[in-house]
């Protein structure tokens, strides 16, 4: 660990739902106070999530590096540290880092009926390229 | 702002409500989807909350620098960057920064009725010597 990272690394997340490498370190998880789990989440350079939707929304804060967040149908927007981004429920999209830094955010993922994501399909190598080139 | 800082420091909080120097940057209102909100607390040295409650908890993961946070009757505990504290609901407590270094805290504060928090007296310079040697 960088003597100016804040969070381990944590464990790989699943080639099932990611493409490249991400990882995720969780640092709460829900109880009778907080209707939501919160987590740190690295992705190297390329690494992205697949398509997916929140169905009570997501919190993301961006303490590292730089990457993207984009929904369906409309531009990527460029995330980088010190953004926020407030996911809406049920809006299919991604979120991943730059194609040559990482990126790093802490997300804050709410439940509703105890799901907290719906897994699509990966964002393929073509849908990357056209965003972060 | 330092260049390795993530967020900036926001507007200074009340002498009402902290001794010494503590900013707030405002992240994320509460929504229809986030039943709480999120900012991010700079304390400089010495600084720190006045004895208080949340009546839904709140979470402290710190980002930057060294502190402490106390429960009433319970010794201090040191906390620093990569840590988490989950406060319970009702629970009268103090934070802050060490007596030599600021400490930088992201806060995610719950509602209940509409009540984030309950403010009571200042953490006397008695009782943060004792804990800040």
């Amino acid at each position: 660990m960088e003597s100016n990272e804040i969070f381990q690394k944590g464990q790989q997340l699943p080639k099932k739902w990611f493409t490249g490498n991400a990882f995720l370190n969780p640092l709460l998880d829900r109880d009778k106070n907080n209707e939501f789990s919160v987590g740190v989440v690295t992705f190297e350079a390329g690494a992205r999530t697949n398509w997916h939707t929140h169905p009570k929304g997501q919190v993301l804060i961006v303490i590292e590096g730089s990457g993207f967040y984009q929904e369906r149908g409309k531009p990527a927007r460029v995330i980088k540290k010190g953004d926020v981004v407030n996911i809406p429920e049920g809006i299919e999209h991604w979120h991943g880092a730059s194609s040559s830094r990482n990126l790093v955010h802490i997300a804050i993922t709410n439940f509703k009926n105890n799901i907290q994501v719906n897994w699509l399909q990966p964002v393929t190598d073509n849908e990357y390229a056209s965003v972060a080139l």
